[in-house]
């Protein structure tokens, strides 16, 4: 019988199953999916307030929810009770995707070309046309895909895996367990020049990248090497596509930066902080930990408290945006003239101070 | 005799081919130009009222123009009269590159590697050490560029061209006719991680990317996989540089995205919608058809009327944008100043409502 | 014994060498590095008088300085002076990396792909793997590494370095002595399309690309090749990473633009400009030379004066923003309602004018 019982999903991943016994017993799962258009073979998850509404007629084979709902979802029909639904359907994902894809084959394809000093762990995965320079170590298990380029003296953990066509720079380092996709260039020369009679004289970049463990790294995202120093990304961080960061950056762990950011020369980012799409962060800056910069917002100061920080002009229709924004050229002006009538005004004492 | 005649292009493309006969049988183009600096070898546009006053001196072997200059233009000479020149103009360099550029040679370079499963249609040209994995079908007529690599079971329409270096990652679909070109990544994992205990459980993106006919995707821009389903780009969407799609977005037909923009995760724009340059889109939003987002604004709520919309803060000498950035941070109290003012007034009638 | 001696170095660069001679002499410097943590064998710059209270205690075995520094450097030990450090240290690096870098070897990959009508000039390095169609040439001594695709009839100047997986389009130009980051696309379309009954009709691009000598373009930056004519970029200038440059784009010599830059089609950027971090400037606007965009600045308009232009919004606590920016939303109404107040003040003198 095809699919997958919800007793073996319960058996790897904890969770109480709830329901009529028979009709879970009966359940096969074929796909994991959303609670809207879910089928009987569909396994999903509830983690919304908003989409409860949806639960009495959900057509779902199973649905994970927290134990606030068992009740409601037993008497819809089968339910795995778990205290973080969420995190349950991501570890979900992961035991699926492990259960169904196709192990990558160990070994290094005729094609490649990798040079004799480098270190290959066991079962690691070398791809068609990858170039692995001299010196290089990769780990137990590593993956490296097609069209990979890792240059002279750089290492990559065990178990970490290179999507095709991934840049890892001379002397650069990615720990264990990092995922890293299409590409992402890691390793390129800061953006260093010292100015001379009009002209940019290069400063060479003469440090590497540093990549803890359980990284991952968004397609054509870019991380630059340090000026004299490294450039340091800590444990667990999530990178997002298209991100920049320049050389000498420090991102602490587990920070997650969506796409777009760019993140400026020797900015320093804590633990736990969190950049939205396209916020930028200038050079020089220290972030504390737990600083949540909101997407779009330009981080101009070094921020030393926790919270969530903004900085975004409101989007309006366009007619309505170009009065108010010719209007705030002159805001500085409009104050002053506010100031004048405060000093003016019959009632001194209804007036704030100036 | 070198170039091209006037009555070839007009027996191709159409238009009305205007002045002096023996005149315009004499010119033979053998170049498309821009009005300024046009050459009696060049053929020319004018589409733009703001260059008309460049037209009557213009050395232009031939003007293409709208038919209320058909006078005006046929007195300086050779003329091809069509009611959209700009359209015209486009469909000529279309044929123009039809005729001159040398066709590409069909067949599998030497160098590739084309894994035996694959499928490929009549006349397709895969280039010099592409990889293509187990499962692929390729279109008849379709194009593989240099370095491209088309991951297991992906599938690419009749003549579409990927340009050198392209990733299409495995399960993703692009329709026919379409043009993408290097270093796009299609298919990276969305970005998506569950919160645990201050650390990120990873999601496995178990969708995939489809995208329809006549697409176009610029340079280095990526389309991310779906979580569960997979991101939509429907028929005849243009996509420019370095563009950030997220899983799950779709994208409506004949919409056009500007360089540097960025659509996160689930946001859904509507058909013949523009977004202008460095414009964002935040996740789980909607935009409804012909919605315009000016360059540089951040969409943050759905939006369900069509017309333009902008939110940009207005560039300015930095002296006076300091001094209104700095007043900006307190307007909330200016407001309520200016009400109180206003409750103080002398003259109730005359102020507005607070 | 390892190490360099700083006789070595002033020989080489020039400056002055102070302090004590015999400990001078007794120096052996293994590494660049900043002031801080700088050891006995670390020769380090101070350029920012914010770091001026850290020489004294420095362990550095060197500090190169400017001349009013002269004294308080050489009473802590060795010292180079110099009229400019920064400028000083910049050179030092290249010094230092043409010692100690191993150098490429000249010759073609085995593995690459080179069609027989390309001209490459002397000691030129060809890398694994990389493609070179017909009618390229290589200037003496240029570097293509890895991966690289190089498009018919394309030239790359004189000791101009490729690193791994740069794609340098048809018909396109770069000078001498460049240096361009992994992941750069040179010549991919510009984005033209004429509207056609709610559809887009493709312009071909029929331009290409040209760029001058000593210019730096970092990792995965995007440079489109022209609609008719070309996209130029002059000599000397400075490209981040990520960077969006349009077709038909001119960026004058020595200008320098950071990383997630966009410039969109058909602007023209000054000499000796800067753009911060993300700036974007619209198409078919003009900067003067000596124009300078701050980070996250959006270019509406030419700017004709040189000097620092900013449009940001200032960033603050999300609340703090939320209330504000609630308001800016009304501002234009807040103008007319001051207006109305200043007409109904009891002391007109005192209101400015509306």
């Amino acid at each position: 019988m095809a699919g997958v019982g919800l007793q073996e999903i319960v058996t790897a991943l904890g969770g109480e199953l709830t329901g009529e016994a028979s009709a879970a017993n009966a359940v096969r799962i074929d796909r994991i999916g959303p609670l809207e258009g879910a089928t009987p073979s569909t396994i999903t998850f509830l983690s919304s307030p908003r989409l409860r509404p949806l639960l009495g007629a959900s057509q779902a084979g199973c649905v994970i929810v927290a134990p606030d709902l068992r009740d409601v979802a037993a008497a819809r029909g089968a339910a795995i009770v778990t205290p973080d639904p969420y995190l349950y359907f991501a570890r979900l994902t992961q035991w699926w995707v492990a259960r169904a894809r196709e192990p990558v084959a160990a070994g290094v394809h005729a094609s490649a070309i990798v040079e004799g000093s480098a270190r290959l762990g066991a079962g690691v995965s070398i791809g068609a046309l990858v170039v692995i320079e001299a010196g290089v170590t990769v780990g137990d298990g590593a993956v490296i895909g097609a069209h990979g380029y890792v240059g002279r003296d750089a290492r990559i953990g065990a178990g970490t895996r290179l999507a095709a066509r991934v840049t890892l720079g001379e002397r650069c380092v990615i720990g264990a367990r990092g995922v890293v996709h299409s590409g992402v260039v890691i390793g390129a020369d800061g953006f260093g020049f010292a100015p001379a009679e009009g002209r940019w004289e290069k400063i060479e970049q003469l440090g590497a990248v540093r990549i803890g463990d359980d990284v991952e790294i968004g397609a054509n995202t870019c991380i630059d090497r340090g000026a004299l120093g490294d450039t340091v990304i800590e444990d667990g961080v999530k990178l997002d596509n298209l991100i920049q960061i320049g050389h000498n950056v420090r991102i602490g762990a587990h920070s997650a930066l969506a796409g777009c950011v760019g993140v400026a020369g020797s900015a320093i980012i804590g633990k736990h902080c969190t950049v939205g799409g396209a916020g930028m962060v200038l050079g020089h800056l220290e972030l504390a930990d737990h600083v949540h910069i909101s997407a779009g917002s330009l981080v101009t100061r070094s921020i030393r408290k926790p919270g969530q920080y903004t900085g975004v002009f409101p989007i309006d229709d366009n007619a309505a945006w170009e009065k108010n924004a010719a209007t705030l050229r002159q805001l500085h002006a409009l104050r002053d003239r506010l100031r004048t009538l405060e000093k003016a005004s019959p009632d001194k004492n209804a007036t704030g101070t100036a």
